[in-house]
């Protein structure tokens, strides 16, 4: 079954590829109708997932993360039209040149293919998803968690039907209806049909995916993100960063799990921190030279690991450094490569530290929080990549694309 | 052992990627010169591939490839100079930006980091490799075939004095020597260390890095290539680029593999192909329809698999279709995406086979033989891509480097 969805969404991706920025456009905005007009049969769907989450025992912030409602449906469907709005990377001409030789040449992005999708408890993945895959021109096979299955069908159905409405495919938009994991193993096998694997979702679901897959994988979403506090730093404004980095939302791979100090500005500086953040609700993991430096009842001893955790959560690192090129060892070691950045008002070593960490985003004064598509500026986001190859960092639309070459010749014959 | 290497690959890495395009460039010069220096010790370990090989009854052309002598080491060592020359690509900005609230972001080149490459006969392709990887940043795990283990030995072993010399460590070039095909596999796994792994030789080679990699693979090097000649073509240019892409070098994976006639001019120019070509050695694989239209003993019907091969040599598979559509519908079909083209004097025909059909290289009235490095500006390549992530077609200096985000604040923090 598998093999036949991917067999379809190949032959459907073919199609996709030659459509208008016009006509993707115009579905795009069917597809935001048809979840509005389909909205109660989407809820009472959601309402089955929810009852069942609860009846099996997940918890309050895993059912609000899989709950919607009318608001949450409508922000949806307005994300579809926002995408309508993007520039479409498909057909961009770029490195255009002509050789010595007279022939004329340039590259040309075209869709990738057929994305497969793989990811966890939010329902609004399936819309957002499937928005991105339909503008840059990829047909995609979805797979969302058991807990949504109800309202990932629901919502499907309602995206497919638009399909249908504007003269598209819906082998365009294929779901993967069963929540048998062997299902996700098929898929990842698919290697003729699907072109990328993009996971959403937890360490585990990337480790899986990289072990088991036969197709590229995206492999994103960890990070173990860092801010060194250099001796020259504004320390009442690191303060605000280190806030805003750690608690603004500490679910969320962008989050701050460490700070590092400078050893001449710790005494000063780590209480601060402490005193500033604790409020908040966070506790603290020092290793034994930022411990001496605290008395706090929410400052704990840092455990082995702690500086290799991504906490997700209100908890953070703190480490005295005896300067610049002791973070650097310290971020390459234990960073999983996703945001790290140097607070500071020394040109020299922000430069230093942006030549020598080699991370997805480095930041210099500012907050981890920023590395997302949106306030990037790249409008929208499918995943945020922490491998090297093909796109890292925040990827969107052009990064759902590849390139031709295009060679244009008078009858030119190699020599 | 393995791992080792991947780890001292690493080290050596992460210095490597800051070092200056002037000390990069020093390098190349000294490897080059001590390529030169030591040309007694790489020829006279040549002569024991070559010895070895006759021993074993390697054909003459495979003798050919392996075979070094003070020309052609003068050539790969005049190739280190020319890497030279090339632009830097490491360090290059891109996408530059200022965001609505002030934060400054770019993006900017970085190398990949360790590549490993596993490559067949040619002994040139250690220092090719060796020097497109130095000068874009990276650090190579080289692993040649056993025909050429001797030269690749005295090879490597200049190529690390030189590194040697020029201050650089030389784990920046490693090699591994022995033909146990088991170290293959363990360099295949070696996920936390190597990057990249560009398979270069043939599809089993590929098939098997495929298969059995938990690193990125660079698929590609298999060309089963295509013209379709209009209606509306050239004929007697049309001749002329047949004629060159087939027997220019027919052993190599941009050479002509098929040739697709509109139904229109097939009668005309089928036999015209077929009088021009023959005299060079060609024979032919005519479908029933194009066999019906040539009377010639080089002329063979084509069998099942014919149009699913790489021929690699001055066999040429030929038929007619009923035009631009069924054209494209056989390129889907049986191309590998590696480089087809179009003969035509139609603009609109010309513009519907560049957008619809999606090979690395598509071709208006030129000979498939310039997808290469050199022929379309590159300077150099490393491989010709055939797969969809990261880069396709020729691959070179810039396709070797990934890039990061620098994000400038003035202690900016997410609302």
């Amino acid at each position: 079954m598998l093999l036949e969805m991917g067999q379809k969404a190949k032959r459907a991706a073919r199609i996709l590829a030659r459509l208008s920025t016009a006509q993707k456009n115009a579905v795009l905005h069917l597809m935001a109708d048809a979840l509005l007009a389909d909205q109660s049969a989407i809820l009472t769907a959601n309402a089955l997932d929810v009852e069942a989450g609860k009846a099996n025992g997940l918890s309050a912030s895993l059912i609000d993360r899989l709950l919607l409602n009318e608001s949450r449906l409508a922000g949806i469907a307005d994300g579809l039209r926002q995408v309508a709005t993007l520039p479409d990377p498909v057909g961009e001409r770029f490195d255009e040149s002509t050789q010595p030789n007279g022939l004329k040449i340039r590259k040309q992005r075209v869709p990738l293919g057929v994305l497969g999708v793989i990811y966890e408890a939010r329902p609004n993945v399936t819309v957002d998803v499937a928005g991105l895959a339909l503008k840059s021109g990829n047909a995609v096979i979805l797979r969302g968690g058991s807990e949504t299955l109800h309202s990932n069908r629901a919502l499907v159905r309602s995206l497919q039907r638009a399909l249908t409405q504007g003269g598209i495919s819906n082998n365009v938009i294929q779901f993967i209806d069963s929540p048998d994991r062997s299902q996700v193993l098929e898929l990842l096998q698919l290697k003729d049909y699907v072109d990328m694997i993009i996971p959403r979702g937890g360490a585990g679901l990337h480790e899986f995916c990289r072990e088991n897959s036969r197709i590229p994988v995206i492999t994103g979403g960890i990070g173990i993100c860092h801010l060194f506090v250099d001796e020259t730093a504004d320390l009442s404004a690191a303060l605000e960063i280190i806030h805003n980095a750690k608690t603004q939302r500490p679910s969320v791979c962008n989050a701050l799990d460490t700070v590092l100090v400078h050893r001449a500005v710790a005494a000063d500086f780590l209480p601060r921190v402490v005193e500033h953040l604790a409020p908040a609700g966070v506790t603290f993991r020092a290793e034994p030279v930022a411990a001496g430096l605290l008395n706090h009842a929410a400052v704990f001893p840092a455990g082995e690991k702690d500086f290799d955790t991504e906490w997700l959560s209100l908890v953070l690192g703190l480490k005295v450094v005896d300067g610049l090129d002791e973070a650097m060892e310290h971020i390459a070691a234990h960073s999983t490569a996703h945001s790290d950045g140097i607070l500071t008002r020394s040109d020299e070593h922000a430069q230093r530290f942006v030549a020598e960490v080699d991370s997805a985003a480095v930041y210099v004064n500012a907050s981890t929080r920023f590395t997302d598509g949106s306030e990037l500026g790249l409008g929208a986001e499918v995943a945020i990549s922490t491998q090297r190859l093909h796109a890292r960092g925040p990827m969107a639309l052009r990064e759902l694309t590849t390139y031709k070459w295009v060679i244009i010749g008078e009858n030119h014959v190699r020599k």
